[in-house]
């Protein structure tokens, strides 16, 4: 059995409302870079990563179309291990994760999807089968929002029937975050899964602070309070801020994540599939949290890792992603009473509108 | 002050020779990606990186081209630090070093040209002036090489001046190893300083028990004997092998260099300045060698490398790259008796000859 060809695309999205948080400033498109992998028995895997902004997404493409497609054409598409480390080093001297773990990402994707379709098993059960339903949470891009605005959005969450909520933290004044965060509290109820997501807008310093500040209000984890290059921060932070830190949106490798999980004592790392690398480390990552006895959760294209939260036993809540790129798939992941069913098509049942998306072309 | 235009261009350049090491296979091209950077005063800065085998070039150029030259258009050029962080920032969620950290480099070392040339001063003394003249080592690629080639290689550098010679191991049989350094020490004698690089071909286990084979030899330095994400691997390699171990090639940001220089206990350094995001980074790094009473040693671009290891005080050898850029450069650096002189002339003083260049362009 061998891949006979590779088709990488890039798009560029543009987001349904501009959002921002207190990093990234005001994001108004997203990249799109699609890989469709076909193989001598006439399937074809689907797989796809996305950058902020687009920015990279042009440089992504270009590492998959250029440098990945190479190593993978005319391989055995089952042999997903060697396939992978293959490219680790054939990209090794640009590597070493950041921007090639984004195209390895798209890549292996669609190799398990290939896996899946060959073997007529959804990716849930095939990766491990724990549970199809999948806790989600609802995460707000509201740092910029009015008290007014926070309270509208989460009537609107809950009216939705999410039970889990997470809101953003980073304002100039940290007053106003313990303010914000106190309305909210006060609004849902004591046990109420409440997260918090600084997007790295602190030093180690205000980030104890915070947590100190905010630590009356119970909340369920907080979320990128430092760069994620200070590994010890970390550690310190959940020791004298006394909180349980999520943490991996912007780790790209399993070394990183090794890291962060053994050094840095995060309590919920959160891997994103389409930017770790792809699914051969994010289920890596997630079993060596579960031999440190800690629940996974995760970031980006949910239709994706709902899948992976599925599988596994040790899953946490699952990011619902802001993209919009519902627009484009077929079938958009369901939410039902704040819960995700992983669907049970072949692989991971992602079919894209291709049509729609051909007016966005980037390359 | 601000800068009007920037210009970057990618070309694919075949080796002089096909070149082999334990990893990178047969290394048949490499990528020379150039960034001129134009200022208001009538100035033009040049930066350039490189890539091994091509391998991510056209990303590489991506990058710059599309996504960092913009942060840097109409900014004021003399505000370094600003810019490397904007940046860092514009990028990082595709970033934290990889593949943009080489993007970054080529317009940061551009920056610095400019200062240099308007401040009328080569970087060498702009940066801090120690001492014009650099030992360098020669650096075999000689991994596939009988012992008579490695012998006639040897003879070859000694009689150009070379007081320092490093070759490579990592052979399918360590016996083998300890063997060619046997022969290499016995034809040096004692005291010639000796490295060894291993292109991260061992694991931990293997690289202690080729350290403790290769002690009787006295080794100068030990280079990638492991994959450079095990920081305490290296740690290890460094207590049980009891050998001075020399990494860097394959960091990319100051916080891996960190985590490398105060957990991996590494004797040498080896931060490339095209690699690692720059000369701004570069300084930092060759700052905190000191403050951990490390000397500093290089990997690629010579002729930049050059004045930085002039400017410190804690300056080791220069590798003398063999990527035969030499050709295109109006005025490559030049060898005498074993040493390097940081050039006179303003910046970094390096000219391309873009007419031979514009035949090997990538992209």
């Amino acid at each position: 059995m061998q891949i006979v060809s590779i088709r990488t695309d890039h798009y560029r999205i543009p987001l349904p409302t501009v959002l921002s948080d207190s990093t990234h400033g005001n994001i108004s498109h997203f990249a799109l870079v699609t890989a469709r992998v076909c193989t001598d028995d006439g399937l074809e895997g689907l797989g796809y990563t996305y950058t902020v902004g687009n920015i990279g997404g042009a440089a992504v493409h270009a590492v998959m179309e250029r440098d990945l497609a190479p190593v993978l054409q005319g391989a055995d598409p089952r042999r997903i291990e060697q396939l992978w480390e293959q490219m680790w080093w054939h990209v090794h001297f640009v590597g070493r994760g950041g921007l090639t773990a984004f195209a390895m990402a798209a890549l292996d994707i669609a190799l398990w999807d290939l896996k899946g379709k060959r073997e007529g098993e959804p990716l849930w059960r095939l990766l491990g089968g724990h549970d199809p339903r999948v806790n989600v949470y609802a995460g707000g891009i509201d740092l910029q929002f009015t008290l007014d605005e926070l309270m509208q959005q989460t009537e609107g969450f809950l009216q939705q029937g999410f039970h889990a909520i997470k809101m953003k933290a980073g304002r100039d004044r940290l007053s106003e975050d313990v303010e914000r965060v106190a309305v909210m509290r006060d609004k849902l109820g004591p046990d109420f899964p409440l997260m918090v997501d600084a997007n790295m807008r602190w030093s180690v310093a205000e980030a104890i602070r915070a947590a100190q500040a905010l630590q009356p209000y119970g909340l369920y984890w907080l979320e990128e309070p430092i760069i994620p290059d200070d590994i010890d921060g970390h550690a310190r932070i959940a020791r004298e801020g006394s909180i349980p830190l999520a943490t991996g949106e912007n780790l790209h490798s399993v070394y990183e994540f090794q890291q962060m999980i053994t050094r840095g004592h995060i309590a919920f790392p959160e891997p994103d599939v389409a930017t770790v690398g792809g699914i051969t480390p994010w289920l890596k990552i997630a079993h060596l949290a579960e031999m440190h006895n800690l629940p996974v959760t995760t970031h980006g294209v949910h239709d994706l890792q709902v899948h992976l939260l599925a599988a596994i036993p040790n899953a946490s809540y699952l990011e619902v992603h802001g993209f919009g790129l519902d627009r484009f798939i077929v079938e958009p992941l369901k939410l039902v009473d704040g819960y995700a069913l992983a669907p049970e098509r072949p692989g991971h049942g992602v079919e894209m509108n291709w049509e729609a998306l051909e007016g966005y072309r980037d390359v």
